[in-house]
């Protein structure tokens, strides 16, 4: 049974959506469509000319097809409704806009009345302001249903330039949402473009970072291989695969003759099987994409069981762990036996990491397992008895207090979170170095280095917008950074270095040298316009010597799984065009009992300082 | 497919568990279980005899189980943790208190880490006011399990009271679960009792008003029969069947010698199939169980097809009204064809009924439907062209406003909402007697009368509390009738009746009559303790001569499937001793705008008003 679902999570589904114009039977043309394998359709609900055909004394009533033609039920799964292509709401002309208001409303009532998931209206032109109130309005007034908006992923200017600004479509798609308030209800279906206007890998990236539902491909596009079946161009399978990374729906257009259309559906099935790559990482996250966690409180809180098993699933991470600490056993050369002291030793696996390495090299070691929860010390108790022979010395006690009996030579420890220092390494670290040799005493890990890369995610900003918790203001929850597997995003500048930590930190004067941060991030300028909505954040760490670990993008450490990235949102998109230059405030602030972090935007202009004392969010100490 | 699915829906799901007595092994205690057909155990995880057992220099740090022996997966699906039973956090000796305590709350913090889905705790005594505070505070603090109070149904007391005062069980739990503010995630255990000791009919009443997590079933209990096979006795099957309203799982306890376990899920499963009555009403609200909708606002805001769609499947209802038209028309003796208005027609089945009556009694009519949803009035043209054969006159208008071209022998409408005139009937009706022969006209329906009862339901108390919507305020919440099926709740005395309308309503002087109502309701003593948590609404309806409706509970037409009960909420549940009489007032206001009702208890005590001048809800009349 395992076995099997592995392989089925090994493709992507591809939901596939036939394009019908105004079919003679809308039952019939469902039927058709399912026959072929599509799962859904997207088709008009009303037309001048039907109402023409319909005729008869009550030709006044008629608006489009009836209701009890499908079940509410089919009604609500199985039609997109495309509103008539030829409605202007934004014309100059003041009769033609209220003409075309009075017929956009009353299609917007009957797809409402229908109860279709979805409708489909199309952008043709950059200034689309009244049609953004009128969806805007239906939306806030609870119409319930998706609204997709359908526009070229390249505009048909970049093609013939002649005579004619060349168009961004995105401005257009850009300038609709945000009338719209961003409002999670409002989609893009993107028109794929033929091959010799594909979009650029930068163009690719951004749309990826908006919420798509759909792309739309033209039958034409489609090349007849060596077996008569309909397949994609290489230019247009490898714009399918970018998209991969996010949940897209395909729409066909027949805008050609077609034979067979069941090939359609076979063929995008084989590539969400060819194209889909299944790395151990994306196996792990699926599920995952853009679901906010608030970060951990270890210090506050007991790790539980789900947590620690969540964490020990990462052999990449241990074994990473395992060969630092080797090119520190191998190198002992003392005629005596290493103390080594695992602080916050959860339910052991570092510890196993340290016993697996004196095996492997035959050198002995004294191992102590320092952890204050008292529940992860049961399973230390039992692994202890169990498993390693009573050999290691189990200690309940929070690092920062204990008296500990001797100095350890090697003191290892895994409290880093999302952002590096977030769970209060440096804190708990400090702590402990009061138990290693001040001279000789080794830190794996030595060093950590959080960075930040600022980010478009509209999904996250409404994300938090829609789920914040009962207990916080929109405000509190816009001033805290989350855990989050980003999917739905846009990165807009490179990944750069922010507060280093490095262990042991023993002071040179008197004092603890204390841990607040403060620095100041200019990136490049941005390649496209585009909407910043936060920062996310990483690490690097040198665990000893030359051995490292590496969530941020650029460096990754290999099938590690472990650490999604920290998400630091703004309280509002801010707007940034193609070459404009973001600069952010960062600081890591403490009191006794909290640590905090406080962000601010410099560049293109000034925002207000973000969590200001730490009041929406603060890692606790105790 | 659709046959299969009804066959499988025609039976109770039994979920099973099993009571384990510490068992050797846990991963094979679970095994074993499963193998046997149970879904869940019941079993400890700690006690002091294994920490004695598990010995060495570690005991120290032993608390029960190590959590690496079940995946975070099983100890979250499987596992009811069940406290240690001599746990006394009451006792008044200050030590005893203290020490229990310590032990408790470890106990407590063991579960959470380990994430199982629910803990069991037992209730021994009256007083858990110190338990309670406990428990409490950590589902206050975040811990995120379900708490079972295991008691008995009926107390020991009760077949052995000499020399001790008759314990009522209920009265522990209510004590417990007031002090923990009626946490929804605290839940009931309840030991059915043996044969003779079975509660009455009233008392099994209100524990179906309570939320009954599992019922405990003593191997002991079950006769074995011709077949060598367990099965429970008359008595037991009975009780089993007054909880399957609700959703209840059940513990066995093998307090005897038992041979093959897997019979008692067999036979559990077997009473699921034989004991479930499955009526068109009960298939009709499944997965609707105490599920709040808002009152619809058909004046204000057009139905749309669903809802449509919902109400014409209730054939009962339509026959009814059928019977009704059938009655008048066969009496009709005049010499010229009657003119009959349907006001609000919505897609046409009252439309329907009348053209039926007139196919069946070979007489004509002439038909108008009325009907201000133009969406609705696309469904009209689509079926009096391919249905009707375009005989009945279509209106879209709103009938308060229509300028009718002639007067109506009839006015059939169907405006009733759960409450009779909650959805303004009386108001439409009144507007479109305009049109209705003074002298001889009739109206389809001619009376209704609303219903109320008193009500326990900590179920809808929380549900208010825990879903209210995001523009409302809990105060707000609370001052709103809501419509849903109740099925976890206990009625306190019968229904009696509140308001009448009449139609047609002509006024005897100058102006119509207004719609303004009062009345003061005093029920019958309660019969036992409860808590009183609201009103739950119905209605009458005479259609005409000797047709009716109804959804009062105690005259409901059967097989008639439209409108849950409304029910109007207190802000505050309260408690009520056995003999303690209600009594509440309840107005219905109204003004240009809208109509809203107001309520108050009156006795035992006085509470607040509820929704004064409709400022938490109000039926809008445009």
């Amino acid at each position: 049974m395992e076995g099997q679902e592995q392989t089925e999570e090994k493709r992507k589904r591809m939901s596939c959506g036939l394009y019908t114009n105004w079919p003679e039977s809308l039952k019939g043309a469902i039927q058709e469509s399912f026959e072929y394998g599509f799962h859904f359709i997207v088709t008009q609900l009303t037309c001048p000319t039907f109402v023409k055909l319909f005729g008869g004394p009550d030709a006044q009533h008629v608006i489009g097809w009836t209701d009890r033609m499908l079940t509410s039920n089919e009604w609500g799964r199985l039609i997109v409704a495309e509103l008539s292509r030829n409605i202007d709401v934004d014309s100059d002309v003041d009769d033609v806009r209220r003409s075309n208001k009075a017929i956009l409303e009353k299609e917007l009532g009957f797809a409402s009345h229908l109860g279709v998931p979805a409708i489909l209206l199309y952008l043709t032109k950059p200034k689309n302001t009244q049609l953004a109130r009128i969806v805007n309005d239906k939306l806030v007034s609870g119409y319930t249903y998706s609204v997709w908006i359908q526009i070229p992923m390249v505009h048909a200017s970049r093609a013939d330039p002649i005579g004619e600004i060349e168009h961004d479509t995105w401005d257009w798609w850009n300038d609709f949402r945000s009338f719209c308030d961003y409002d999670k209800r409002i989609g893009l279906v993107l028109e794929i473009p033929d091959v010799k206007n594909a979009p650029s890998s930068e163009e690719l990236d951004r749309w990826i970072g908006e919420p798509i539902k759909a792309l739309v491909l033209k039958a034409s596009f489609f090349l007849i291989n060596q077996y008569g079946k309909p397949v994609l161009p290489k230019v247009h399978q490898d714009i399918v695969q970018r998209f991969m990374s996010i949940d897209v729906q395909y729409i066909i257009h027949l805008d050609v003759e077609a034979g067979d259309h069941s090939l359609y559906v076979k063929y995008m099935n084989f590539l969400g099987k060819k194209l889909y790559m299944c790395d151990t990482m994306s196996q792990f996250v699926q599920g995952c994409e853009d679901y906010l966690q608030n970060p951990l409180q270890p210090l506050a809180e007991h790790l539980e069981a789900p947590v620690y098993e969540v964490f020990e699933k990462d052999q990449t991470k241990y074994d990473t762990y395992q060969k630092a600490f080797h090119n520190v056993l191998e190198q002992w050369s003392e005629n005596r036996i290493p103390v080594v002291m695992v602080v916050g030793a959860g339910r052991g696996p570092l510890v196993q990491a340290v016993l697996n390495v004196s095996n492997i090299l035959s050198k002995k070691v004294k191992v102590y397992a320092v952890e204050k929860n008292p529940y992860a010390m049961n399973t230390l108790a039992h692994r202890n008895k169990f498993e390693w022979n009573s050999q290691v010395t189990l200690v309940n006690q929070d690092m920062r207090n204990w008296q500990a009996p001797e100095l350890a030579d090697v003191l290892i420890s895994e409290l880093l979170g999302s952002f590096g220092d977030n769970e209060l390494s440096p804190e708990c670290l400090d702590g402990a170095q009061r138990f290693l040799k001040k001279d000789t005493g080794i830190s794996i890990p030595c060093q950590y280095t959080s960075f930040i890369a600022p980010v478009q995610s509209l999904k996250i900003f409404n994300e938090i917008k829609n789920n914040r918790m009962p207990d916080k203001t929109l405000k509190q929850s816009y001033e805290c950074p989350y855990v989050v597997h980003l999917a739905n995003f846009y990165q807009l500048a490179p990944t750069e270095p922010l507060f280093v930590f490095d262990h042991p930190n023993f002071p040179t004067s008197g004092e603890n040298p204390d841990n607040k941060r403060y620095k100041s991030i200019k990136f490049p300028p941005v390649k496209k316009a585009a909407v910043l909505t936060g920062f996310s954040g990483f690490f690097e760490t040198v665990l000893h010597g030359d051995v490292t670990l590496s969530t941020n993008p650029e460096t990754h450490t290999q099938d590690m799984i472990s650490w999604f990235p920290i998400f630091f949102p703004l309280s509002a998109p801010v707007h940034l065009k193609a070459g404009d230059i973001v600069r952010v405030s960062f600081w890591r602030e403490e009191t006794v009992e909290k640590v905090w972090y406080e962000w601010c935007l410099e560049s293109p202009y000034r925002t207000a300082i973000m969590n200001p004392n730490g009041r929406s969010y603060f890692i606790k100490k105790h």
